[in-house]
């Protein structure tokens, strides 16, 4: 049983960001339209309640197009490769284009520094879609790299263009362009973190300091989830990251009086509201 | 008096730099070479012993164009604004162009990022020739700051081209791309500092640290001289910038057991060595 005096305090910037919403209304949209053999290439978004959602509505998550030969296909939010684009048009598939337009700006920065010959450095997640599709776009002469210690090991060019994963950290981004400063003669910025992540972080960082225990809520691929997790547990507070209410362990809340909650950019506000009435019930 | 223990520890990258050494060969070339009516913009390097060397054979400074109608220009290390070249070109004059490399890199960094439309951003001293002139090739849309406290008034662009003074410090350098990354979409960095800089920074700083006084020798006018000073006293070290021996003063060395010195890439050899001679006869 929690005190009387327990308190939860609920971070704003919790939640969808624009691209989650975006996608999962044109994907909505999409199955509600056109009813059968409706299709994304991996999950829409990073969030198993959402993808379950829209199964049941008929939305069918396949791993490639091999086994597609009508119908739509809708771009998860993550984006594709600029192949798979050209598969599914040469089958003649109705496409929907989900692509965050924040990730779409990475794409067409990697596109212009591949054509202006730069050597490309992705600061993300290696096995994460996004960035690999961002590094599709890039080309053969990219390296992928999550923190600066990677970068030893690197042959650095004279001429270097930088993109992030838009969900990265932005003092990881920061600690490696200041590295990279020191072997080359041109660093090329694309600041590709966009402005929900960076308030998102921001916000997580300063409630942690603030509570007792951090409660961060989302799909355990969420790479941004993930990533909220890290800055919680930075700061020194007890952390623990959840998918849904029912993972809730009554343990955790014994002593705390201040808890804190946030949740990453593909985490629907119906899974949020249930993890708060979860941990009001055990007051 | 100073102790019997005393000892002098005179930094390896102390002195002439690669761009001084060269436009000093270039002059003294060709004051032997044209004999008469050889001038320089400005002095041709920040060191007035060496100007006043050069005047001796025959070198005269002048401020600008308007009185020279005939003869030689030695173009100054720290390199002349395109207007000036032009005014020298349509008088006929004989020119040396003794402006660094380096710095010759940094105006054509300047003129590639105006032709392109980014704002341009100088990280130096407003007043110095070198920032000046590397200005003028930059065109209208520039701004030079000192510091990253100076980013706060500017209204910043979403393209920005960021280049250096070749003599800055590495660390204001990176503080300022850092605050200017959180303003903007594209940041182009050129890092201008030249290597010789870099090494002798961060020996000067090494130094500063296990000595008991830093003596810092070169023109008053001489921004890396200053910088030197400026970084040797970061780390708490007793430091004195001085131009030549007979500036010294004995009451600096009492008690003190360790003596750092380094030189500003202005300074010639034979004014270090007569710093050092003099520490020595004090002993």
């Amino acid at each position: 049983m929690m005190s009387q005096a327990q308190k939860i305090f609920l971070a704003e910037e919790a939640g969808f960001c624009f691209g989650v919403k975006r996608a999962i209304k044109l994907a909505f949209e999409a199955v509600s339209k056109y009813k059968e053999n409706v299709y994304t290439i991996g999950p829409i978004i990073h969030n198993p309640q959402v993808v379950d959602e829209l199964e049941a509505k008929g939305v069918k998550v396949v791993a490639d197009l091999s086994a597609v030969d009508c119908g739509t296909v809708i771009v998860r939010s993550h984006g594709i490769p600029p192949e798979l684009f050209e598969i599914a048009k040469k089958k003649g598939l109705n496409i929907v284009d989900a692509t965050c337009p924040f990730v779409k700006k990475a794409h067409n920065y990697a596109l212009l520094l591949k054509k202006e010959d730069y050597q490309i450095i992705i600061v993300g997640d290696r096995e994460h879609p996004e960035v690999r599709t961002i590094s599709s776009y890039a080309g053969d002469n990219t390296f992928i790299i999550g923190n600066k210690n990677e970068i030893r090991t690197l042959e650095i060019s004279t001429k270097v263009g930088i993109l992030a994963q838009t969900t990265q950290s932005l003092e990881n981004f920061q600690e490696i362009l200041l590295e990279l400063l020191k072997k080359t003669n041109e660093l090329r910025i694309f600041n590709t973190i966009c402005d929900a992540t960076i308030k998102r972080q921001a916000e997580a960082r300063n409630l942690a300091k603030k509570v007792d225990l951090m409660i961060v809520i989302g799909g355990y691929h969420s790479a941004n989830t993930k990533r909220l997790k890290e800055i919680c547990k930075e700061t020194g507070a007890d952390t623990y990251h959840i998918e849904i209410a029912k993972e809730i362990d009554p343990e955790w809340f014994v002593g705390k009086q201040k808890i804190g909650i946030t949740a990453g950019a593909s985490t629907p506000n119906w899974v949020v509201d249930k993890v708060v009435k979860r941990i009001r019930e055990l007051q």
